[in-house]
């Protein structure tokens, strides 16, 4: 049986959604592993980013709508989302992560995280299925588990690794393309675009490295 | 020096834009290659299509602002680009190659090409600069130059590859991660998801091919 893994996108544009080089470089990584994958987003609205201006737009968005455009059309509520259907759960970054899935990027390790992916991210951890997270996605894990004692990565030191620690969580340094494994809350984290001047292969080898090493510990 | 591509995106998401999978396949294998590159779109109105209910809306959206999403912000219109800054062209595909840049998705082999996307087909081809086309804009490559007699590729035998006939061009069969090459004419052609089914990293394998011949060929 192939292993089952559910993706979390909080939209689609790395300024107010899931980032896409990210997302995809995730998907790809699942299907050569050989995991069958269901998208999951949350249909909530937001305004949407000027990606060419970098600026807030009045223009309403709605997460599970845009998200589907990285997933062709093949995506669910979250509030749909159970680990006893998976194997594994992975979340890719970009500031909607931070600001769709959670209030981190206003309130950093004050965060409130969105009740559903709260409600998924202890799901898996209490059932001890391995959680990948990418970019600021730790950040999530991190407020929701940080209690735990989990290890994560947010790249280099800077603001966000600072925050994380005051979740509780601890923080490692990690290069673009390696990946940070926490094995006894089976927690994989990789920093991709918080080094936001990667180039696109150092990000899709990060990535590569802590799905495929997710997929082996589920 | 590193050879310099530059990549035409039709837009954001696979029912009117850019295939999003193909678009970063496309820049992971050019980055993997050790080239730069630039990423251009048109600047027009569409209207949006809903990629849950894939169904059109009402709501215009521009396709150089979406492209963005992908291109996280570093875009430029395609009018500003020209053969003599680039070694080699990157054409993704998805339905907005077929409607936004031509009216193939419609016209068949008797399409419009957008008066832009020509020029610069053109200007790559008698610069004799390769052009790698992916998916669907392989149509656009038999569209501009079937004339010539390029050969091409969309996959499977298919109404796509018997109206690519029509336009004098030829056209060769080719499985999901394999690509086509005409030395002659220096055109790259992968199927990518005319093989709507396939999976992500099968889509990726072949882009990557296809890209690093290109890169190679520069």
């Amino acid at each position: 049986m192939n292993k089952k893994a559910a993706v979390v996108l909080a939209g689609c544009g790395f300024k107010d959604g899931a980032e896409i080089t990210e997302s995809v470089s995730a998907l790809i990584a699942l299907s050569e592993a050989g995991a069958d994958y269901s998208i999951f987003a949350p249909d909530m609205n937001i305004l949407a980013i000027d990606h060419i201006k970098l600026e807030k737009t009045n223009e309403e968005r709605n997460v599970l709508k845009e998200a589907a455009r990285i997933a062709r059309g093949k995506i669910q509520d979250i509030k749909n989302l159970k680990s006893a259907d998976f194997d594994a759960l992975v979340m890719p970054g970009g500031f909607g992560a931070a600001t769709n899935l959670c209030s981190w990027g206003t309130d950093g390790a004050q965060a409130k995280v969105h009740p559903e992916v709260e409600r998924v991210v202890l799901d898996f951890y209490k059932n001890q299925k391995p959680i990948c997270a990418i970019c600021i996605a730790p950040a999530i894990v991190a407020r929701v588990l940080g209690a735990q004692g989990v290890t994560v990565t947010v790249g280099a030191e800077s603001e966000a690794s600072r925050e994380i620690l005051k979740t509780g969580a601890l923080h490692e340094t990690c290069p673009v393309d390696d990946f940070v494994t926490d094995r006894e809350h089976r927690i994989v984290t990789t920093p991709a675009y918080m080094y936001s001047e990667a180039k696109r292969h150092e990000i899709f080898k990060g990535i590569r490295g802590a799905v495929l090493e997710t997929v082996e510990m589920a």
